[in-house]
């Protein structure tokens, strides 16, 4: 009994994410595409900086990370349940294990938000490791949840 | 760097020594429409709100008008010369009379600033009120730097 409620649940779900529409599943993975590109339009002048490819101008790495302080927490909203499907990368696990993505997101989030307190420190040395350490959250969370 | 660098890096033409190629226009033109998506997906809820197609959140709003700030300084900085052609929607114009744009910009990310900061308050009549401010200068600069 209970397993056909649990069922029934999953139908009414489904059909519930059904209705939110194929236009709003394509938004949502055309906004979340638009966030990390961002990311990417920030994260890789660092990077390039960081690692002497460009000149490193502490003023322009600081106003990057701070707008990738705001970037990092625009993503997530965008991952709506339905929306896993079509164009993305997304691995299914960002859904069915939503807790361990959450948690991963979290760790991003921190790390980009103390890349911008670290920043404004104008501490060239600190700024490196910190944006060492933001980039290790990426990957972490990519090897698990994103598609290659 | 405050954002005025990041604007006019954008707007004035690249230096001598640095050649802009294809890929870099292409990436320009890639980042700035990112920036617009994410704009949008701002934007749109809470005219939403606003014209009370759905219900009036006021922290939701405040969390989208903090996005908007944040968003409304990036995508400037990709309007570099030479990416007027190509998959873009942006009117010559933009170059041509960059003067004029960068003070179209100028007043789209004071209004948009300003909203954040009334959102905060959390005075309804204010924030629609302000959000009506903050899309006049949408419009106002989409009809003269912006194609249909």
């Amino acid at each position: 009994m209970k397993k056909t409620s649990f069922a029934l649940a999953g139908l009414v779900a489904l059909g519930a994410a059904f209705s939110a529409s194929a236009d709003q599943f394509e938004d949502a993975i055309q906004y979340r595409k638009a966030a990390f590109t961002l990311i990417k339009a920030n994260f890789g002048p660092m990077g390039a900086m960081a690692e002497g490819k460009m000149p490193f101008d502490k003023a322009a790495f600081a106003a990057r990370a701070a707008n990738l302080e705001a970037l990092a927490k625009m993503p997530w909203e965008h991952f709506i349940e339905g929306s896993d499907m079509g164009d993305t990368k997304s691995k299914p696990e960002v859904w069915s294990k939503a807790k361990d993505y959450k948690a991963e997101v979290d760790k991003f989030e921190a790390a980009a938000a103390k890349l911008a307190t670290v920043a404004k420190g104008g501490d060239e040395k600190a700024m490196k490791a910190q944006f060492g350490a933001t980039a290790k959250t990426c990957k972490s969370c990519h090897s698990d949840f994103k598609n290659k």
